[in-house]
């Protein structure tokens, strides 16, 4: 059994960093002081426990324990980094969790026949160079443009430094990541612990609806091109059609901009972002050729796509361990797709992957309000322990 | 007769001021330097065809005519400055139509009764004071506060410079603006000119719809408090009630304000910013009883009001000379009200008002395509000489 009070004593001590800079929250933005000032202190924490640590030069620390193995691993972890006004449980519970799962092993001093890597990733939630850059880079999974190495030099760092960071990942046999859900389904549903078998795809279009700007003043309504006239119907159709999709399918409208959005304009155009997730990449496909359709069916209507971001299946192998695992301890679980992407997705590519969920307060996460009960957590943490070991021992 | 060739050089001449600063239209800004060139420019030209011209201290000009008058006057007039890119007629057409009908009566000599003022306003189209600043300084109808103040300053300004030019207006027993309509229903409905009734009210309210903004990829559809749902209604209710009014009723909705605003965040709030114009204010409150009465059926919906400027009705008895003297020539014109504001609204507070709108073709106003045609203009400017004789006359 882990020590969910050491646990949440730790995650406590690094969440006081960064704590009320921007609000009620915690704000350990990536590359920040306040970042650093955690990967130090928790860097000082690993070090007098025993463990072997390493910095790399963009701000990821490796934690590792049992480095007499036979050079295999299996890594865990999880981001350090927050949003701006963030909570104390996105991404660090991943870390903490993880640190306890080494001083556990340790204090067990229990047999392993791999190494374990806790990775302490930098700048998950964004940077000029996007989301998930800490994983991407020790992938090296980054994409290089000009445009990239002037990112990086905003940071003070080169593109060698990134190039630095890759890691040879054939000797780690998995990768598990436990993180808050930041949904509402777990709690909902009253699950104590979620299996994830994918992170969604992310898809976006925007659709324009054309008009003709003109004064609102002395321009009768007989003789507008008011295109918000058409609007209800396009957002009525957006809903309409995925309510034919089952969960994980999402759809949102974010936002609708209105230019050139004066009170006393009729407006030339209306543009409606819309974001479709799912795990299934068809169902997405399948989603947005019907609005096509639509908009094809209207010359005043335009629709062009804006990001593509296939979704990801995790690693079917490791996802039957935690299975029997949560079975064999009579844990209440759902299998479920998650919703946000994680450090997970871009590991998952090199390595078979796995996570797990804790659940979320009111699914609230990006927010100081952000809760997981300490109940919950242990739930998670013991499951995760035991799944580390179960890979340990079987693969 | 009026001379339109000379009427429309004089124009054009004052419109080469400003041309190209933003775009291919004309920038003639309240108080920019192209706004003062313009004033010097046509003040030389008044006095050298041996008018009296003065400038007060917020840059109107005041161009007169027959000063050896019984001490009554007749004012006629628009105003000088443009919007950023602007075109030739807003303004500036009633200004050189003033203008030409000064010089049409010095031509003929004509007896008059009255001294003819053509007053050239500054700051019609807006400035940090608002919009008609010049007409309204001359009526004394700012409201004074600190922040009136201080917004002067901005030009260099004082309380004491603005109450200079305030004016005794009880000498004045007319005030006549020709401008162009600046929407299409002369040109569609085919009329030489159109005679203004009135200029409508100005009635502002934003509908907020509530909901509660969450993670766009981690909130099932079913979980979701979504205030985008509900816009498809609020825009339909907001158009299905506009239908039952009549022209000139106008309804606009202006602009759409979604926060936070992001593709992967379920909108918290979805603000409407509508906007109605009538001549009849009990229409504008009639509308918006019922859309109230919408919002309050839904406790997610709010709803506030943002600005309403009454309605103003001109001078039944001027109005009635210009129907006259118009039936008496011929004319194919239309009794109508404005949907913009103009000067004339603020000078109808103080003295005997009425308008002439000539046609715009298309509608189009504050752009450089706005356009009204030469023999239009012809049309409207005999019309409005012929009216100003006859105000001289039976008045």
């Amino acid at each position: 059994m882990i020590n969910i009070d050491r646990l949440l004593k730790n995650l406590k001590d690094i969440g006081e960093i960064g704590k009320g800079l921007d609000g009620k929250g915690i704000s350990r933005l990536a590359f920040s002081k306040e970042y650093y000032d955690a990967l130090r202190k928790l860097d000082n924490l690993a070090r007098s426990k025993g463990f072997d640590t390493k910095i790399d030069k963009i701000g990821n620390l490796f934690i590792t324990y049992n480095p007499n193995n036979k050079g295999k691993f299996i890594m865990i972890g999880s981001h350090l980094d927050t949003v701006k006004n963030g909570g104390l449980y996105d991404g660090a519970l991943g870390i903490f969790s993880g640190f306890e799962i080494l001083e556990t092993l340790k204090d067990k001093k229990r047999h392993l026949n791999h190494g374990i890597i806790l990775a302490c990733f930098n700048a998950e939630e964004g940077s000029e160079m996007g989301g998930t850059f800490g994983s991407r880079s020790i992938c090296g999974n980054n994409i290089i443009s000009d445009e990239f190495k002037e990112k990086l030099a905003f940071y003070n760092l080169t593109l060698d430094d990134v190039k630095s960071c890759e890691m040879n990942l054939s000797n780690v046999v998995a990768f598990l990541e436990i993180h808050i859900e930041q949904g509402g389904t777990l709690e909902n549903e009253k699950y104590d612990v979620g299996i994830v078998d994918g992170i969604v795809g992310i898809t976006r279009y925007n659709i324009m609806i054309n008009g003709t700007a003109n004064h609102a003043g002395t321009t009768p309504m007989n003789l507008r091109d008011d295109p918000i006239r058409k609007l209800p119907n396009v957002i009525n159709k957006l809903y309409k059609e995925a309510k034919k999709f089952d969960q994980p399918f999402v759809m949102t409208i974010g936002n609708i901009i209105i230019k050139p959005g004066m009170y006393n304009v009729i407006p030339g155009s209306v543009e409606v972002l819309t974001e479709v997730r799912d795990l299934e990449q068809s169902n997405i496909e399948e989603y947005y050729d019907e609005i096509k359709k639509f908009v094809k069916a209207d010359e005043k209507l335009e629709i062009y796509k804006n990001i593509e971001k296939p979704s990801v299946k995790l690693d079917e192998n490791i996802i039957k361990i935690m299975i029997k695992t949560a079975k064999e301890n009579d844990y209440n679980f759902k299998v479920m797709s998650s919703g946000a992407g994680h450090d997970a997705k871009e590991i998952s590519k090199k390595i078979p992957t796995a996570m797990i969920f804790i659940p979320s307060i009111r699914g609230v996460s990006h927010s100081p309000e952000e809760y997981s009960k300490p109940e919950d957590i242990e739930l998670g943490v013991n499951l995760f322990y035991d799944c580390v070991v179960e890979i340990d021992r079987s693969i």
